[in-house]
């Protein structure tokens, strides 16, 4: 059965719009999530609790979310696109094993602070098959808004969790550094159990990122330019190490 | 010398904001870019025309644009930033050689319509030392200003400019798609005279692109995901067939 909500004053949308902060996000467990092919995915997670729409839905059998008719007010309130498709809906966050002997693919990201970024590798990690995206305490968070929209609902599959580096160290570790006496990518050995490390959009890998380093490695660039976008350079190694 | 301007009714100013909309980027052959970074590969690329600074900047010799000194409330008129780092200035178009026979290693952009994925592969095609990146007549426009952050100032390097795919069928042309009977790219041919076309971020690549492949290629990805964000795609074939 589906209800209608006409005042963006109710205490449903208060809550949802509420985990647009982080900290709320925290206290809760849940987090806020937009579109109908994200929530297709979501479905698929059985992650999904309660569901605010103006257009008509494709539901699975036995839905067990709660559905409310809203308005285009609400919608706004609670949307962060500028062209809303119409349904945005709550998540319970997914919790993953976090033992490291369960993933021989790990990416692992050192303080990536933009969250189109992370959403990008989280997206990229899941079609190159890798088992699981790890970050460092001080990354963006995962349930950020512009995250998930750029994960494009990969964030419902990729175990992705917060974690030291050093847990990692029985693996080989390719730590991705312009400096540092990096090797070029086709001279390292690759192998099926590894973590592949990428640093910070603007000053690159921390100090002990690199002391954990099994290989320092490179993409051979142009000297006209600094850097790649790290998203691109995640995919360029994922996919060569893959 | 530097001048100061204090009103943001200022005609150079109406002239630089101006800028934010294409038909006056067209009908002026001027664009509008920010940033101590981009101002200095601008003035490698001597095209700088007009500067509105409220930082102290390091200028080149023989520096021939006009430099004011302007206030936060000007900056921010003109700035596309959230937090502007203070310099904002207006360069001329660079013009681009556009025979197809001087370049040997091209991407091929069919309706790119995100100006920041446009930003971040002629970013990805200068580090991996493409010759050219060209535009189908649909895509975003080059001097958009997100299109211009993304690039990180690769924009007055890289030659870029507006042309049909037919222009190079001379070359090889491998056509990115995950339809239409893709190869696995570790089954292609690789040459030193090609055009890599990428196509629309919803709807891939447009039939006209396909009919003058010489391979339809695609990255083997998994079956949890539909696609990969197009600029990271990009980067992982620039660098497979690079």
């Amino acid at each position: 059965m589906t209800n209608v909500i006409t005042s963006k004053d109710n205490q449903k949308v208060k809550l949802a719009a509420s985990l647009k902060l982080k900290k709320n996000r925290e206290s809760t467990g849940l987090f806020l999530c937009e579109g109908s092919k994200n929530l297709e995915m979501a479905f698929k997670a059985n992650c999904v609790k309660i569901i605010f729409t103006k257009i008509d839905l494709k539901l699975p059998k036995n839905c067990e979310a709660e559905i409310y008719k809203v308005n285009d007010e609400i919608i706004d309130k609670l949307s962060s696109e500028k062209n809303p498709e119409g349904v945005v809906f709550v998540c319970e966050k997914i919790e993953h094993n976090i033992d490291s002997k369960k993933y021989n693919k790990i990416v692992y990201l050192d303080e990536i602070t933009d969250p189109g970024n992370l959403g990008t590798i989280i997206r990229t990690a899941l079609a190159l098959k890798y088992d699981a995206v790890v970050l460092s305490k001080n990354c963006v968070d995962i349930y950020n808004e512009k995250t998930i929209a750029a994960s494009k609902g990969s964030i419902f599959f990729m175990p992705t969790f917060y974690a030291d580096l050093e847990e990692f160290k029985d693996k080989t570790i390719y730590v991705s550094s312009l400096n540092n006496n990096p090797i070029d990518l086709n001279k390292i050995q690759k192998t099926t159990n590894f973590v592949l490390v990428l640093g910070n959009e603007s000053h690159g890998v921390s100090e002990k990122s690199l002391s954990l380093a099994t290989y320092v490695v490179k993409i051979d660039i142009s000297d006209k330019i600094d850097s790649l976008n790290v998203a691109v350079a995640a995919g360029i190694l994922m996919n060569y190490l893959a």
